[in-house]
């Protein structure tokens, strides 16, 4: 790091009783802001120093109070228990068996309970209503049955512990009340929260950004009774807590149809955002993001009134906000704030269309970190866990600008690590540094444009479904993140896009997922007209990257739609007894940098890739299969990997591949010779930004168009060079 | 081996030139019979010795002169060409492009060419024939297309080189004329052949048997053009090779409905025998067999005529054979000839309703053997090679009556190889020993009785398609080659045998093969009577072990059928956001011997066990998932097996799993203590067979009902206990 230090674009944690310490690292840090965390409150000292103050609020719950005076305007949603089997006569199935007490309480109200329903799942048909019946008193449901079937029960409930309190509780042993959360769908919520707004915008002068910690629903996380099995089900994406009798009733009236609990339910499985969703769904997720924005505009509004700023949190209860829908923007919010493990979710936070986006990095300033290691105690090396989650983000902020950063958490906890202290004040300076680069121009990309295609486009961009830990398990989080740093312009399109012409605007396009996943496309790819474009797309000179199952589906001649622009099909068992191409691997130079690596993706009884024909030529094989391949189609090129996960090497493999299916040299301008390091040029500043991703010493040289640049660079290093 | 040697039923290949050799085996291994091999001649010294005589013969070849003169009755099939991508205007298709033209010749006669079928494969619709035209100046085909849509044409073929013949000359480099097929579905071909069949017999006075290597119609074998992939299809349960415009309009005739190109070419995946069929499939298989017994009985009945018996040889040209489809007794053969790699071939072989069952052991005499390797030459070990067969092989013998064995190939080749021709002797003896235990009563078996249940039930009894080698990614072949030697009652049913009261029969059922296959059962498992039948079976106090993706289909809450009663379902990747029960590996006593494992199938990014319920037993887990379970289902049990390999100790491991599952304890009578040996026990003669499967010295207890018997064994050892 050569640039001058600066002040600002900094948010800092203050904690009340370490006044002190909280003004040192302000000063250290370069803050220009100073926010409270959830439970905790800043002293006067803190909110007299002169720093713009963030005040977090989480706007559904915290109204205990209120809750408990109008308890049918909880949160609600359905539920489903598990299947039960007729041994004859009559089945009598306690609703609230498989579920969390604490969590959940039946709703039978009348309102409510016109939405339940019994299924036969042996057949899977919806019980009539003269077959079952409910018994209030014990919380049953009986069905007259056939023999030997299985039946499931969807009934709602109410939602009675806001769910962040309920795992803190439970994780962090606290032994506070149980907060609940309310439903502003209800107009007596809405009242009332209007008017809480203005009351909590008074009472906080000192405040210049109202933080909302996200919006009003909370992504779906259902507990279940047993302690074996607590986590039911979980998805960052789901729509499932929006429900309440009160929405599927103005959405019928709203969209002429009624949703049923198995739109919801889906037989047990729920809408898993990893899988495709429906016409149904995406009405409803329209319907209420409508609502939310709607309502959530009103309360940005009378922050606003107030001369305060409102930024949202994107995160536990983002539920409504899809921030890539198009209509994020008329909430009125003036930033969004990410926490960010991946590069991925740095990207995705810049490319929101709002004045600030602010990172929030890891570590939290948290005892025990994720997964419940130690971080700020004993045993805990918070260093170097910051350079690990640095050196993942650092490469996004070189591709995209963000104008804020910032930590979380308890800050007396830094007190016993002064070399984290000093590493964060390096942190502070370099992102400044990128940030002024950015607002000099924008960083030198090669000609190839990216898209990657699957179900969810542009709404889904850069995330699946949460954080990469969570998702480690789809090829396409792995492709995101080594995207994320990339020279590359990446754009996110659905297969609506690409009948909309959206090919038109792109070079590459990966298609990455299983079969029947939202990342692949399911269903999607039984319509003609996608395979008719694409493999027009690539006819005419553009490129397709296919990994792991593109473009499966079944019922026709190839499992993927794509084979013959591929020039792989993957055996789905009933090509077991046809022959097979033989071949020779035949790398392209240059193309896998040593350690890269692609690999089969299962044990190979099934599933096995087979070449389409003997003109496709082998890049590399995994036991004795082909796992990497490349097509000559028409001018264009068809590309296969059975998988792809993200390392250093691999990463760079991916740059490769791009620039190969792009037409470009492996050597072209701005790009370092070892897969270890990564750079960066700013056409508009002259400033080359060359990045060790390692955690050893690395040299790289790079083509500039001053000549070569040869550096050595420390580990995790950053190196800045004006050309 | 204890017992008497005796002479008899024993089948030697006897070799012209090698009379002395011929008679010297003979009495060596107390052969009764001689034969004669595809392609050798037995000379007068051998026919004149006093011995049965087997005679060779493949009735739908070897008539070159009478198929030259008759080019229009050979036999044909459909082939269908690798899909084509339009790019615009027309698409010129060559039809033979891709397939080997010394095995095929183009059929386009008026009566053939309207079986021709064009396909627009990206939207698998009929081509109208307006679309399309034929050249038959250069053999092409010319469609009008839509552009970037996908194209095949699939047109009738004759085949011109016998597929054995064609294999035979291209792996041992013959240099013959090529033997052509003739099509015993055409009346001249008929007359012909009635007629040859009458000569033969008169001209073959010595034969006793005439052996026929199988009937009329191969195993479908296409080959390709490129000798890249030479082999394009090989399946030998398929009836792709007895198709003809004949057949095909005779079917249309008998059945009402016309069958297409497209239900034999099946989107070019033809229809492999490891999937599930349909109803047209099974009624061309009917028609096939009616044919095929039909005019097989008319051979059948000349050699009956002439004095001499009928076997047959169950193999290259056994399509239409079907040994248990219910009519296998129609043909009127007096014996069934099966070569013999596993136990499950020798279980296959003894189950058929014919009077004499006959082994062709191997190694058969040839210097080289399956797969390349050497054997009756430098660098072979014949014998070690006899033992480890003979081992596959002896076991089944325990359990099921086998009438005579014999060897193949040239004799001469033993010459060289003393220690070989003493272990055939031994072999010889063990034989006749075990076959004289089973005259007089069955061995022993354990109370439960087993079924294993897949689409084609009876009709594919122990075999799935093929040899052990060509079919070892399915659990199946591993399980039936473990159930071949068990003191186990074994039947195999369809799912239409539990709909017509087959459980009423069994104890235990096993469903165990890849989603959609047909050992798995694919859309069967959509009928909910199956599954109400099974459901109950279970509860009543039967047992289900399914292993792979039993009862799999799509569309239901569970992805397995019968999970509730397994106690375990598969994630497809709809329910990655739902959380799994913790579980204990509970093991249970002696269930699964030292060395026994069940292993994860996939690498589990995708397809996931997981627990139905917190009550659901855990037996193994691997890679952190559970992989063998046991769940109470009323007053039985299910079990799951993530995978199935046969080995020794997983063999005792199913035993095992079977009298659990019958509720018969681990350590019943005559079983042994040690999973590297078994025994079997024939009441009927109080005599007991104590066998080492391993190639180490083994100790083994059995108890009795006279008390424990315990032994030490030998490599490989038969031991032979009178009680």
């Amino acid at each position: 790091m050569s640039e001058t230090r600066r002040t600002g674009g900094f948010t800092l944690p203050g904690e009340a009783g370490y006044e002190a310490l909280t003004l040192e690292m302000a000063k250290k840090w370069g803050a220009d802001v100073i926010r409270d965390s959830d439970g905790t409150v800043l002293s006067d000292e803190i909110l007299d120093a002169g720093y713009g103050i963030y005040s977090t609020i989480c706007i559904i719950r915290d109204h205990n109070a209120w809750a408990k005076e109008h308890p049918k305007e909880l949160q609600q949603c359905f539920l489903m228990i598990a299947p039960q089997v007729a041994d004859g006569g009559e089945l009598t199935i306690p609703l609230m068996k498989d579920f969390f007490e604490e969590q959940f309480a039946v709703n039978d109200s009348p309102e409510a309970f016109k939405y339940w329903q019994v299924y036969d799942r042996t057949t899977d048909t919806v019980v009539p209503a003269e077959r079952w019946s409910y018994r209030a008193a014990d919380g049953t449901v009986t069905v007259k049955t056939t023999p030997w079937h299985s039946y499931t029960v969807s009934f709602m409930a109410y939602r009675i512990w806001e769910e962040i309190s309920m795992y803190n509780h439970t994780t962090n042993n606290w032994d506070k009340e149980h907060l609940m959360q309310i439903d502003p769908m209800y107009p007596e919520t809405q009242a009332y929260l209007l008017d809480w707004m203005r009351r909590w915008c008074e009472a906080h002068p000192a405040t210049t950004v109202v933080r909302f910690t996200s919006m009003f629903y909370n992504f779906v996380w259902i507990w279940g009774s047993d302690v074996r099995c607590r986590n039911r089900f979980t998805d960052w994406g789901s729509y499932d807590f929006t429900v309440s009798a009160r929405a599927l009733d103005q959405f019928a009236e709203k969209y002429g149809y009624s949703l049923t609990a198995e739109d919801f339910v889906n037989q047990g499985k729920l809408h898993v955002t990893h899988m495709p969703g429906t016409q149904r769904k995406a009405d409803w997720m329209a319907f209420i993001n409508e609502f939310v924005i709607g309502f959530g505009r009103k309360l940005v509004d009378i922050v606003h009134e107030y001369g305060k700023k409102a930024y949202v949190f994107y995160d536990d209860s983002w539920v409504g906000i899809e921030p890539y829908n198009g209509r994020f923007g008329e909430f009125g919010f003036d930033g969004l704030i990410k926490c960010v493990f991946s590069g991925y979710e740095a990207r995705l936070c810049a490319g929101v269309d709002v004045e600030t986006h602010e990172l929030r990095l890891h570590p939290y300033l948290f005892p025990v970190g994720l997964g419940g290691l130690p971080t700020f105690m004993e045993g805990g090396d918070p260093t170097l866990d910051a350079k690990r989650y640095w050196n993942s983000v650092r490469r996004a902020l070189l591709r995209a600008p963000i104008q804020r950063i910032g930590l979380g958490g308890y800050l007396h906890l830094v007190q016993d690590f002064p070399d984290f202290c000093d590493y964060i004040e390096e942190v502070g300076d370099e992102f400044r540094t990128f940030a002024s680069f950015h607002s000099e121009g924008e960083p030198y990309t090669i000609r190839t444009r990216v898209a990657v295609l699957h179900y969810w486009g542009k709404l889904r961009s850069w995330t699946l479904s949460g954080h990469f830990h969570e998702t480690y398990m789809n090829d396409l989080i792995h492709i995101n993140e080594a995207l994320s740093g990339l020279p590359v312009e990446v754009s996110f399109i659905s297969f609506e896009d690409v009948k909309h012409g959206a090919l038109d605007q792109v070079d590459v396009v990966i298609n990455a997922g299983f079969a029947g996943s939202a990342w692949s496309g399911g269903d999607v790819w039984k319509d003609a007209e996608i395979v008719e474009r694409l493999t027009r797309f690539v006819y005419e000179g553009g490129a397709l990257i296919g990994v792991n199952e593109p473009s499966a589906v079944d019922g026709y001649d190839t499992f993927f739609r794509m084979a013959n622009v591929l020039g792989v099909d993957e055996d789905t068992g009933a090509r077991v007894c046809h022959g097979k191409w033989q071949y020779e691997v035949q790398p392209v130079d240059g193309l896998m940098p040593k350690g890269s690596f692609v690999k089969k993706k299962g044990d190979y009884r099934k599933g096995i890739p087979y070449l389409m024909g003997g003109d496709v030529r082998v890049l590399a094989e995994d036991a004795g299969v082909p796992v990497f391949t490349m097509n000559r189609f028409g001018r264009g090129f068809g590309f296969y990997l059975a998988s792809f996960e993200k390392t250093v090497e691999n990463t760079r493999l991916l740059l490769n591949l791009i620039l190969l299916a792009g037409g470009e040299g492996l050597d072209g301008l701005y790009l370092t010779d070892n897969a270890a390091t990564e750079c960066a040029y700013y056409p508009g500043s002259g400033q080359l930004v060359v990045i060790n991703n390692s955690e050893e010493e690395q040299s790289a040289k790079v083509r500039t168009e001053k000549g070569d640049v040869n550096v050595m660079l420390a580990a995790f290093e950053t190196r800045i060079i004006r050309l």
